[in-house]
């Protein structure tokens, strides 16, 4: 049975993400930071982590971007996971009956209409989401109810009173899948995405340089994003996927094409594009 | 005395960027959802609107992009606030005494370092950082603190018994102000910045020749971020911004060429460049 780390209780939608990656049958292991997942594994106590990239609402983690290039541990799979947040009551527990929902702040706030469709259902803040589920489980009053992912409804045996209160359906995270090693690129890298971090000065038309190790190549980039280096205000440092692997010569072409014109440039790994 | 709205409760972040932009002499119009905000500038309920844009540690915030998008409500001007959390107690308060912590579960989470510290200190979620200080000084014991910002900790009258005990001091935010017109935009661009949004079909090299629009005029790219449209697989969106004003030839030139490569293109304001 894998181990894995996460950050944050278990039915967080870190452990969702982690079976969409790696199936059912887990040893899951939760950790507080995010720095802990890493740690966990490169210390070798779990055999994969699995750390939320980018969010459709919130865009990128940039603590993760910053690990991943400090920790350099390869990048094996990713995947995507809608956010989708429900409301739980106890077994007993009947929709009309609930007069209090507990959840973590940011899941209340994305709930906002339901709070205002049913103005008698109070919102509790919890610590989290998963958690919420495991305090209306642990008390004996049927109005009271969470809100949380169907993965902590089925983890501590709650009844789903009402599916996917959430006010924007698209809200969507992806996940990464680390592991201490990375396989060897594909020779072929159709269907594949490779991830890099580099950093570059920011000279007028210093970027539109470095794209061109690309785009004189036809490799096709899936993602551009850059940030400021802060204490260092002409620096900046950029992340981009694209579709290839460096198991192909025309990406270590560009790979060495763009490493003359970036002072640190590392490849966070190369895994199979997600549906 | 100027009006301005943004999202949150008395207190909140957004305030203190409101008071950086405009002075501390407002008329604050706190509004719960951000697309409520743009609601009260469009109508003309407020004057301004005050809007994160961006953190350090949480990326971009792609909801208001969006809503910038949409509402075409100009950018004006733009600041970073650092994010600090203070440990805030009642007057008659002791750091020493202090048994429970009351803030929102992502401030409590940015302050971990404090509680592995302090371990008599028990961390208990709230609704909202200002909100967790008023809570505070609503009641009669001492022992009880709140986690928030010095404007907070000033609006209720709490009083800071240890500042900046956040886990990472780099936790900034960037907010735009909103107008709901704009003034001319300068001829001399110096020292000016203007953010646009424009979307592309994803042809390899379409981002590299969109780029060179810029390159060409020797144009400094201060930010760019692709942002998947979701339901059109293989269309992007990007958020760039510039140094320069659409007052320049150069500018309006690199616009029309832009133009004539994106399908949407939109320049979302010009502003001086923070300091």
């Amino acid at each position: 049975m894998p181990t894995v780390a996460f950050q944050g209780a278990r039915g967080a939608f870190s452990e969702q993400a982690s079976k969409q990656l790696l199936g059912d049958d887990l040893d899951l292991k939760p950790r507080e930071k995010f720095i802990e997942v890493f740690e966990a594994l490169k210390s070798g106590d779990v055999a994969y982590a699995v750390v939320p990239i980018e969010n459709t609402l919130h865009g990128s983690v940039h603590e993760n971007y910053d690990h991943l290039l400090n920790y350099r541990l390869p990048i094996v799979a990713e995947t995507r996971a809608r956010i989708v947040h429900n409301l739980i009551g106890r077994p007993e527990a009947e929709y009309a009956g609930i007069r209090r929902a507990l959840s973590h702040p940011v899941a209340l706030n994305q709930c906002l209409e339901f709070f205002k469709a049913n103005s008698d259902v109070v919102a509790e803040p919890h610590y989290d989401t998963g958690g919420s589920v495991k305090t209306v489980m642990e008390q004996t009053d049927p109005s009271i109810a969470a809100i949380a992912s169907a993965a902590a409804a089925e983890l501590y045996g709650g009844k789903i009173l009402k599916p996917s209160i959430e006010d924007d359906p698209e809200n969507f995270t992806r996940f990464f899948l680390l592991a201490s090693t990375a396989p060897e690129p594909p020779l072929d890298g159709t269907n594949c995405k490779t991830s890099i971090v580099f950093t570059t000065s920011n000279t007028p038309g210093s970027l539109f340089k470095c794209m061109s190790a690309f785009a004189l190549r036809d490799i096709s980039v899936a993602k551009i994003e850059s940030r400021p280096l802060r204490g260092r205000p002409w620096e900046y440092l950029f992340y981009l996927d694209f579709h290839g692997s460096p198991g192909e010569l025309r990406v270590q072409n560009a790979m060495g094409h763009l490493g003359e014109m970036t002072e640190v440039l590392a490849v966070l790994g190369c895994y199979p594009q997600a549906a």
